[in-house]
């Protein structure tokens, strides 16, 4: 029962005051997650797609719960997918009429519309080969949630002198963001955070052998950087992805 | 020697082509750092104004790095301050004519002036008494960097619901980004993720005993957060006030 | 040789004290477990059905097992099975004539007669789909000994309104005990903990990738709590049930 | 404003309907922790008792914080203390002319009434003298709770016979939980669990050098236990006990 | 060239003093490794068959390997093995006409003969069932090495009464050194240790899951033992029972 | 009351077979530590001396635990002391006519009579200066259990050629076992156990800066070590000593 | 466009100062790399070869990522490879007419020319026969640089003796720097480094079971030694091999 | 005795083979260190000078152990020194007429001669004003041993173009080996690594707060580097600064 049936039975003399009192302290908790109607400029939320990680679920738990999803919510992300989920997704496509983009480098499949452009824009740069898909992972979100996207693929530090002409394209596109993927001893946000003005996001990546391997010396040096630099957990694109997004659409908003 | 001071040297047929190669290889780093510059609009870089650390250094080596960079930059901001180095900062701010602030909870000196504010709103929240000194940490840099900081002190988690009205307000004043300080568990910032649409930064704070003490358990439970969220290190409120205010000052400007 | 059969063999002066006191010594030990027959009230065990893990044992090891188990207590629990598990405990099942009962979800096979109902209540709340075996293990396990199980699955924090009204739902029932499973960042428990007045245990699961992953952010998250919670390991569901049985048992027999 | 109020008010026709859900929406969080007084039989909670942790605390922060709960709740508690903050808060009790008592080896102030008896009963066993001020500080917090707490000191396990008949009072004095107090190897909370049938809970202490030290071998070991066992972190007491008094006075409220 | 030939050139001033120490010099090294021969009494090592790890070689490597130890010293233990290294090792045994036996819950293969007995006696006990191929290596070792062996599986913890008449089986049959092998939370050596009074070294065991799993809380808590206790590294059967055999055959030669 | 006692009672009618045996239940306690009874060739324990470990106990404490060690066995050993610990035992001892003694350097005192000479013979070796107090504490303990204790300080690894000489004459004094003492990459146990044929126990040291410091290194590297080598914890020298002790003692006993 | 065009364009007068800056702006990032240009003496870069790790991708991106590299530097070395590499590589030699080279021991395929001597001379020792891929990888790449090899494999520290004849030999031949390959707990680096005065470089290898095991060990007691030494990651036979042929080219320039 | 004296009584008929033997038996460990010798052209070691570490010894002890280097060596180091263990030996270097050098921001100090020019030439590069003690280290040993050592300091990865110049300055000059000193995030290192071509050796430093402080991010980012790197413990200057030194002066033998 929603509060303004409550509030109208009461006023209609339909229920007592105490009554009402109890009604609302059982069905309150639905007002909890209302906080954004209250102001009135943000009446709709821009919100992050729901996803869903199919890799420690079976091929029809991960369709199932992709149609509660696509059913409630006009559209579904699922990550960390492979070829059998494909097949699996393809019929729930094809039989619910909607749209499915597969993006095979990110592992990503998205059912359903994609938002309209926001006008956000953010940069994405990883260091090596073995850091695409976690890149390409942070891409898809962003351009999922109406941001345009601006890659740098492999400009390791080895060869520092690789970054600067790359960097500069990417300011010079007005990127209100920039995610930077980065394995082994994940030194790259850190020099790009030195060079830049906007915000910089760390993508630790599970590369490397050994001690600080699977990502864990890439994460620690990031969080030790002297640069002003966010991070998020190891392969965590789908995280830096959306957080970007969130910036840029927020800076595009005001842009308009 | 500067670019164009070469250049008009060999323009002059005072140098040899040669030599003028020679001039610029070696002077060629300076180059490196003005990335900005090839970006017309981007003239100015707004800066994350330079902090020295004063805990792990004598009085004399603060005061003497602090004078450095007041005299090259107009301005420096020294963190992890006590009474001893106020003493001799406020010798040398006497000295240097310049106006010195200390915010002692935050345990931060500033000499020199402040940015005119640029238009950017953070909120700060933290969980607990003992978070403050870090929350204030970030709110006096974002301060610094010409942001209106609204703060939410001591809501935590045992009492959630004590976070509701306080997060509406901060949703009302139009916060462009929300750092959330908190030790122990850290389930702060992943539920403040779960309720707004604007960028929020976690901060593990370095409390709790036992396992997962000194910040661990705060740390990676905002890394394994389900809700879109970026981390800092451990205290390191400095970063997360810094990272909040870039990502305020970049909408502050599309605002105006 | 019993103890009173040694002393009444003493008493009827077959044997002297010093060979009555060898033979106490060299028998001592089947005394100790006795503990429970001091006290006149207590004078049967509730006891937790004794239980074998499956997943690191061969199937004709595990059958066996459970063959001695099945004979001497005339029930037997066994947990992490998988199909073939079943298939070979189905035979023995059949041989002794016992029921066999198997919890696919819970990877739980029981072979034998389930407790009647003792009356105690708990509840079993987890927070996300991968966590449900863990949940289940608890839940089978609390009902093998007696009680009624509550459950509330899939409500995670980052919706956290959506779990108010739920447990609104489990404290009007009456539950003497609430165990919560949570995977990731582990926070649900630390939030039931803070809402009702009933003991909760915190059952910290492997799910998440990366720094804090494997249930590692969990468990720590929920030994920081400020929240008064207890814990057991990670996905040890088995021990949380049996443990909020006994105190589910303990209340509902006062309850009688 | 109260929910009651609010609603006379659109009874009254003070308020129109929208504005009536406005103000609930605004308000509605006060609403979210009254989830026990839909359950009409636990109309009061009984309330774990508002602790302070003052050894991170300046002595003028802690009497300052002491001094809020003390008027809003009419007691307080204070942990971690030693002279200095008896002094301070010695002053705070004259003041307020409130009853106070320092719990010296459980490191413990506590200022106002203690709760009545509830009838609960618990047991804390502790393994060695370094590990008494962990079991005092679940001693004095379950009594404060109105629990009787019967105690067993200095049990360890190289002289496991020495548990034993203890032990057995302790069953006898008919305990509804049991806390466990072990430092080093922590083994103690394991046997004590093997051979009763009331809850045990653990407690690891921060005793122990080397490899396993501060109580992480007590820890893992309790955690790893094959007895059905719950643990709190290193050195909690108060947790512990807080929560083993919860069992009691369940256990208690069904006995009466 | 053997030393005594050196010298007996230079006696027959077949070389110079120089060139002598010269030839010294380069051959020292092998009079490093004859410190035994010093100790008249002491003229033959009782020496530990040298022993191969089976399972991270190829089955080729493992049957070249032990060929050369075969031809060398007559005898060859092959540990972690599986059925295909016995195929291939048996091969080898009928070609040199040696015995050869494989013990298969110990995974481990002898070829050759084992020393006669050394009159050393040794207990081995274990925890768990799990713990047994562990508890097998140590004991077939250690008969390798001339010892009777004594075993006890199956003794836990959670049912200490268990272990009382067994262990005194073990005393009586004056054993020189005790393996105690165990899992999960490794207590049992603690327990042992404190009741007898012969040397007592722990074998922590790879089991257990979660905080402290795959042998780590075992390791730690017997590290951190009350009772007097020496340890080997995880799942190394091997080494616990060769230390022991050298204590018992120690104690056995002076017994003779 | 005594088992013979409870018998007599018995034989004598004042109880009853019904009393004999609750009397017993209640009493068996007793009983469990005296399994070396049964033994008997072994009638009488050769025992570790009880010891108090003082640094983190006051003085008041520590000389109040040694007075009732004192008094209840004859002698007592208090370890890692200081000069106002041998203050306030010194007293102790006057007081009780008992002989005192300080090993400043193992920083142990002991009251009261040390065992007579057993004739086990120990070696102990420390690799640097920085490990003699932990050898030390070794050696006084194994002397206390009646041990003559040869010593070989500060053989390096570095200089690795210093050891072979000295070790040459532990062999040829006949020692029983050997306690190996070493801190940073504790290298020296692997190498003296693959020169001897006795027992060689290793101690690593909390000496070392960096990763693997405060003795992590030594501890991992001797568990991995491929000779056969047991071990203790970190500065465990009192630990070491004991067990050598037993084992000396134990191959003495069969010497004589 | 090259720095010396832009200056002559300007010298031309084809462009103005003001242009050839922006142009320079842009491009000058081609100038960082160019430092050793500066050196004369060093005009050309010795270079290590650009290496491919294979074992994370698949045989097609092994295959695409070695045709470019081949094409734009006449050469390329894949590390961790199997068969199935080759046999796509080796047709991709075939097709553009280069030498193929399969190292299967090291685990590595070098398509191209080597590099022809240098004069570079080194050493490189294992300690087991599981440490050879790893000392083999070391071997390849300084052979790759132009470096003589002397090896040395199977001499452990369980029979010290063995190693001195044979480093005796390594240090006739007079070589520039050694690389010892050790697992378990990695002792021989630090002998090694004690005895002779050439650079020592450690390899620690993922051998061990339990504690310490995968290489952890060996890495920490490298870390820890008492000698001189330094150390590369767990397994990273290629950057130790690299590093020792960087000091034995540049020892050998300086001979001739 | 020395091995010429033995064989000359051997010659002379004043002992039998036999007793040669014996006697070069019992004495051979003197031989093991002489691997040197063998090789006529290097027959005098370069040696890396004893040094003392100051900071876990008492002052006395300090300066007594320093004595006994002083009088056999000619010279010693003493590392991690303050003002007391100047005075205390300085007084030695009065008494024994030694020069004394006191390298303050090393935390260093000197007693005898120097070692003369040996040519070697090593850079030493570091990242902030905190890792400059540590630099200091690494330079003062390599000066001690006879190169010459230039320096940079305060070149930090924020600002990554400062770097450029000065790296330019250093090859200029001909370094034989750069040590670079980095904490934190520990990036320096990798960079340097990448642009020139002589041995690069990473020095990480115990600065940074939080989750990989203390160095280990530094430590772990230097391990995964993807430059050709090898690494010391944290704050090893010493280690670094000994082992470029023999880079150099192996290098600078040659050059000679």
């Amino acid at each position: 029962m929603e509060i303004s049936d409550i509030l109208l039975k009461l006023k209609n003399n339909e229920i007592s005051i105490k009554d009402a009192e109890m009604e609302l302290r059982i069905n309150n908790y639905e007002l909890v997650s209302d906080i954004a109607k209250v102001d009135i400029h943000r009446m709709k939320r821009v919100g992050i797609p729901e996803a869903i990680i199919a890799d420690c679920k079976t091929y029809e738990e991960v369709a199932s719960i992709a149609r509660v999803h696509l059913e409630k919510e006009g559209g579904v992300i699922i990550t960390r997918v492979n070829d059998k989920n494909f097949a699996s997704l393809k019929s729930l496509a094809e039989e619910t009429k909607s749209k499915i983009r597969w993006e095979k480098r990110a592992r990503i499949i998205i059912i359903g519309e994609t938002l309209t452009k926001q006008g956000g824009k953010i940069g994405v740069i990883s260091a090596g080969t073995a850091d695409i898909p976690v890149a390409e992972e942070a891409k898809v979100i962003a351009e999922e949630m109406g941001c345009s996207v601006f890659v740098i693929y492999d400009v390791g530090v080895a060869g520092i002198h690789r970054l600067f002409p790359e960097l500069t394209k990417l300011v010079k596109a007005g990127v209100d963001a920039i995610v930077v993927v980065a394995g082994r001893e994940g030194t790259l946000p850190t020099i790009v955070s030195g060079l830049v003005d906007v915000p910089v996001i760390g993508v630790p990546v599970s590369t490397g052998y050994g001690a600080g391997g699977n990502g864990k010396a890439a994460l620690l040096s990031m969080l030790q950087s002297c640069s002003v630099l966010t991070v998020v957990n190891i392969d965590a694109g789908f995280t830096a992805g959306a957080f970007a997004a969130r910036i840029a659409n927020l800076a595009a908003k005001n842009r308009t």
